[in-house]
Parts: structure tokens; sequence; C-alpha cells
């Protein structure tokens, strides 16, 4: 499993090395600011979402470097003794603020802000990008699906399409984004993801006949199993289905083939049967755009595999983790100056950073406002960053179902344009004050 | 961190409902052969490259049902008793087959030949394809890109841009095939892939001055270290840092601009200071493309991040996971009976399979041939299956360091079209005999 039960060395080796490097000249006790944003949305996406808060503060928790670790980094010659001994006694002791989980985002919105010491704050770098990239580019993708299948229900089945832990980061994510289950086992387990599944092609190809495959289903699973239709004959395994179910059969599953039209017929045929209380399962290659496209045809629930784990076409969403201020010493009572690079092309805004969203009367978002200070609270205004951090101990730690909730409600107060399905501009204008 | 030690629950729901069902019937306990193949190759793709062998017999290994997992099986219903019970003693007990770890594949190659009962075939089929999928994306798209830096070496560095675990998984599957380095620790400790980096723009930003960064990073990293050049002004930088660190300077990283243009400029600036032995390495948004586009420029080495861990546009490579034979009863002298559905688009072709590839007189491997048994040695074949698993025994683990030599022998052995970066076909029909 290549477990070690620690987090701390899914870390980039020069993470390490600066802190070496800053120890030796001191400033890695500089009181220091650290900002995670976009500095823009993936290619046409309207709304981004935050995803892997409730992920990274767990790993935060498990962030130590124990004898396991430094015997590594020593063996290895990756940092000095010094360092070694730093490490050794790292916890991390500073404050942070983020966005909530399942809150939109848009380009420049401070979705995490780090304060602590210099060494402190650079050394979470590479894990939290590592979450937050992954999950808030399943969560992006996921939210345009819900909003494609209306009050369809998705399920999330795109385990075998990434890797075996991102699957399971995959399934929260969804979750978190409307998705109402997931196939994904270790999700129901580690997060409380709904989940469900019945039977594959291969269930049916074991068995002698399709026949005695689906009786045996029935038999196993009960009348409101999902029988998959499409092995041999879709008109055919239909028929059987009801036939040996009788009209209480819950589902069958279409995988193959035009879904649109075979899932016409097929509710037809279902209806003429008397099995009008059957629901229609789709699957097979989907994404926002095709299960948009078969909001017309009689679908009762979605499945998606491939394109949510890829993210849609974005499988990270080009989160970036800068210093944005430092003091000019180590000591606490310093101002904390901006800091920016100005190299070509990638222009960074120094400075510590706190975000509202603008809604108009109606209670429509309007405008993420990004300021230097904290600003008062207004009507009109919802402040958008939550401590998750005090002085080292989490303090944001709340469940997916919470997230989940806090994603629903933003996204119902997004403007109407944010939800379509073409490609397009951020839908909110980021406005720096 | 969420992890239980146990790969049990690394698996789709239906996996385990399906055993419930075939468990009923009595057709769980059927000889089965499963077998792993990819009906194309990502689109434009010549070749891709098998990778994950290595972590899935490791997470193979892992794979039980402990009390933890039966638990939660049971408490969320997914089960009945019988299936616990079977769950509780299940260990995989049959064989597996094949592609070496690092090897080319083509469209229908069987990469993996699974062979056990139905049940303990079937539910390793999500853990498989989650592994294999994901690291068969990276090691392919890193192959070409190895292939267009030639002689070069590339830095993987694209942990940041995809979830935590699976960041160590793509380092290692970029290891296998030929990068040099790695910034992942966690890869270092796991699989002993070599690890590097010095530091970021944040470093110098926390300094009061690049030349106080510059001294610092040198006085503690020594001379033989990279130092970052492109913060504020790159031709200031370059002659600070030479300034500082003398001609023995180790090397310098541009990770912004006109890489090339850049990259031209700062050799002749180097050389112009008697640094001619410093090394230029760029970073910032490379891929296959750009990689080859800067073969003219006075480049030394290459960071590669995002488009690494996103498979290059290819982030997940399609293999599936079918029964392709099964035995009518249970008996173990039945005869495997070859199966496949028959749905729209999706042809699979049943009985187990075998392969070779096809050399000419010169060594060049000019097809990917596969048997519906076992083809006797023959000159000019090299038979591509070696046992994985005997009886249920991990046979065929082996160092990433096999992986990465057979890889390399297995491109040099591909004719020279499929080295091509342009889009192209699949360089080696499939010949199914």
């Amino acid at each position: 499993m290549n477990d070690h039960g620690s987090s701390a060395l899914l870390t980039d080796h020069y993470e390490l090395t600066m802190i070496q490097a800053a120890l030796h000249s001191g400033a890695a006790a500089r009181p220091s600011v650290f900002e995670m944003f976009a500095r823009r949305l993936p290619e046409g996406r309207r709304y981004g979402v935050v995803a892997g808060t409730g992920r990274f503060l767990e790993q935060l928790e498990g962030f130590r470097f124990r004898t396991e670790e430094l015997d590594f980094l020593s063996d290895n010659g990756v940092v000095d003794d010094t360092t070694l001994r730093w490490l050794s006694e790292y916890r991390f002791s500073g404050n942070v603020w983020g966005y909530g989980e399942g809150e939109a985002y848009f380009p420049g919105s401070p979705i995490l802000v780090v304060e602590g010491t210099f060494a402190e704050g650079v050394i979470l770098e590479t894990l939290a990008l590592s979450v937050f990239n992954h999950d808030s580019a399943i969560a992006s993708a996921a939210s345009r699906m819900v909003v494609a299948a209306g009050e369809r229900p998705l399920i999330e089945m795109g385990s075998r399409r990434t890797h075996e832990a991102a699957a399971v980061a995959s399934a929260r994510a969804a979750y978190v984004a409307g998705f109402a289950t997931s196939s994904n086992l270790e999700a129901g387990r580690s997060y409380g993801v709904p989940t469900g599944g019945t039977a594959a092609h291969a269930f049916t190809l074991l068995h002698d006949s399709e026949r005695h495959a689906f009786s045996t289903q029935l038999d196993s699973l009960g009348a409101q199993t999902t029988l998959l239709v499409d092995t041999y004959d879709v008109e055919r395994a239909v028929r059987t289905a009801v036939e040996l179910a009788g009209p209480e059969l819950g589902a069958v599953r279409i995988d193959s083939g035009d879904l649109g039209k075979t899932a016409g017929r097929v509710r037809e045929q279902l209806d003429s049967l008397g099995a009008t209380g059957t629901r229609i399962v789709v699957t097979g290659d989907l994404d926002e755009h095709s299960i948009q496209a078969l909001a017309v045809a009689p679908v009762d629930g979605y499945g998606v595999g491939t394109s949510l784990v890829t993210g849609s076409g974005a499988p990270t969403v080009s989160l970036v983790y800068k210093l944005v201020a430092r003091a000019h010493g180590t000591s606490a009572d310093l101002p904390l100056e901006p800091v920016a690079k100005r190299s070509v092309g990638k222009p960074s805004r120094g400075g510590r950073k706190w975000s509202v969203r603008r809604l108009d009367d109606t209670g429509t978002a309007i405008a993420e406002e990004v300021f230097p200070y904290e600003p008062p609270e207004a009507v009109g205004t919802r402040p958008l960053l939550r401590p998750l951090v005090s002085d080292g101990e989490v303090v944001g730690g709340e469940s997916v179902h919470d997230a989940r909730e806090r994603h629903r409600a933003a996204v119902a107060e997004l403007p109407e344009q944010a939800l379509r399905m073409s490609r397009g501009e951020a839908a909110l204008p980021t406005v720096f004050h």
C-alpha cells in the first residue's frame, strides 16, 4: 500500500531545501502570508468550485516528520541536520482561512490564506495544491453535470479511470457538487458518500443465458435491482426482465448505442408491458453536454465515469500557492509587506486579501470583490473566508453533507448565464479594491 | 489520511453485488479468464506504455476484507451474510500473467490475463483498472517526452497538479518511462526514484534582495545548486549568480517567458562570464511538443509538471477488464468457453489470448501478434506475457529500475515512425491469429 501514516513526504523536494537555506539566513522565521488562487478558470468555464478543504485539513493533521520520514531525508542527503531537527518538531502553528468547501470561485479569489512563519507555510505548498487542484477540478466538472441533469440523479462511477486514491477523492468531490451516489466503496466508508451498483456485462456472460443471469440477480438482489439490458439484444432483454421481475422491476441500465433513441424505445416497451414505474438509467461516455442533450429523452438517471474523474477536459485547475506578504524581520510585531514576482506572463498581486460576493436586490451574485483589508460587513455582500485553522488547531472541519449544502446554495445564487453549458467567460467579474 | 491498511474497498459496489448473485446461482466458482486490454490508443498516439504492474501486485497483497471492511459492508447492507463470509476468506488464489512493466502496447494487446474463479477475478476489476489506467497514461505521455528530450534529462515536478497519491504514482511511472528525477519525496521513499529540487520564487521574495537570497542559497546548498533567475530581471540575476557562485555554479533555472530565446541569451551571458559549465534548466508548462521545439536551444534539462501528470491530453488510457472465457460449470476440468458481448460500438473478442512482438531481421518491431493459444517459441518473435502471480503468490515483483530498463529496450526496438511527436496511427498493426 505504500502508505506510511504521514502525509509529510507528499511534498516537493525543494520545499525542504528552501527551508534549509532560509534557516541558514534566519528568514525561515519571518511572519508570512501565502495565498492560493487561480489566475484563470479552465478554458470556457463560467465558474469554479472549491473542493478538497476537508481532505486538506485531515492531511494537515497527519503532516508530521517522524523517525521514518527523517531517516529517509537523512539517508538521501535531502537536507542538513539543522533542518532535520526543525522538521522533527514541525507542527503547523499558524492560521488558515479559506473559502468554504463547495463554494464557487473566480479568477483571483483568495481560496486559501495561510498565515505563519515562512517555513511553516511554504512546507504545505505541495500538499495543499495537490488536494485542492485535484478535488476542485472534479467538483467543477461535476457541478456542471449536476446542472445539466436538472432533477435527475447522477451516479459517479469513474473509479476505474483514475488513480485508486484519486477515485475516492473524486467520488467525494462529486458528492459535494451534487451527485447522488458513487460506485466507490471506500468513499462510502471514508466520507459517508452513498454507494450503489448492481451488475456488469460480465455477470450476464458468466451465466448460460441472459434469462438465467437476470433471474439469479432478481432472486439475490430483489425486484428493485437494476438489470443491465444491452449485453445481447435490448428489446429481448427488456422483455425477459419484465417477464421475470414483473412491473415492480426497479430499473434497467443501457450502456451502449444511441442512448436517447434506445431509452425512448425502452420506455415505450416498459410502459406497454405495464412496467410504468421501472426507471431507465443510462451510462457510457457521458459528459455534461451529452447529459444536457438527453434532457428530452425518458431517462431517469445518469451514470458518469471518465469525464467526471478527468475533470471533463480540465483534470487540474491551475491553482497556485504564492507568498504574498512577509515581514522584514522575524519579530511578530513587524508589518507584513506585500511581495510579488515580476516575471513575464505570470503576474501576481502582492499583499494579503479578503473577499466578499456581492449580491443584487434579488440575491443574485453580481461580483467577486477582493480587498486588501477586511471589509466591514455590509448589506448585499457575503464574506467568503471562514476560519479553518487557528493557532495550529483545526477549527473548520465539517461533513461532506455540509459542503454539499453550501454548494447547492452557492450555485442557486449565481446568475443564469453561469449555468450555461456553452463555453464562456467567468460569470462574475473579480473586482480588486 | 483515510488509509485503512487494506485496498479491498477501492472497488466498485457492483463487483460485490455481482459476487452475491453469482454465489446464489453457484456460478461464482466457475473457472474464468479476465483480460485487460485497450480497444484503441489515445487519439493520435503511436504506442502506449504499460505501467502500474508493480503497484498492482503490491495492492493485491493488501486486498483483504478484514473486520473493518466487513463491518462497513454489513452496516450499509451492501451484500448479504453469505457474501460477507466469502469476502472474509478472500485471497486471490489464481494466476496472473501480464506484459512486463515498461513494455509498449497496442490496441488489443492482452496486457493482463487473470485466471481464477469468476468471483475472485471480477473482484479485482476496479483496482486493476484504476492502477493501470492511471499509471499507463502517465508513462505513455512521459515516454514521448523522453523521446523528445533526447539525451537531455527530464525532471518530473507535477505533484501539485494531481491528487497527492496520484502524484507519487506519477513520479514512479515517469521514472519507469525514462525521466531522470522527480520532485516528489514520497516517490523517493516508496520506490527509490531519485529526487531533486532547490528553490522557488517564494525563496527570493522572502529575502530582502535577490542577492541576499542567492548568497544564502549558495552558502547553504553549495555552488552546485540551481538558482532560479526569473523572479525580477533575468540578466541581472544571472550576473549576480555568477558573481556570487563563480563559474562553478551548477545551474540556473528559467520558469517564464520565451524559454528558447531566454536560454540562448543566458547561455551567451554565462559563457561570457566564464561559467561555461553552468547548466540551464527550463520549466513552465512544457510538454513533448515544446520540449521538441527547444531541441535547438542551449538547454541542459527540462522540468515537466502539468502535462506529465495529466497524461498530456490523455489522463486515462481506456483500458478495460473483460471476462473473455469461462467454464460451463464449476469443475476444474471443464473447458473454458469464449464469451463476448455483442453491444453496439464496443465489440469484444472472446477467448483467452497470448501475444508476441514480431521483429524483422534488424530487430525492429513490425507487428503485435495475438494468438488464441500459446504460440511455440520462434525466431523473430518475443513473447510478451510473463508470470506475475502463480496460485495466488506474487512471482513477478521487480524494481522500478528493471521496468525502466525494459522500457528503454522496448522503445529502442520500435520502428522510427513510432517516435514521431505528430499525431498518427498505432505504429504496429495488431494481428489476431
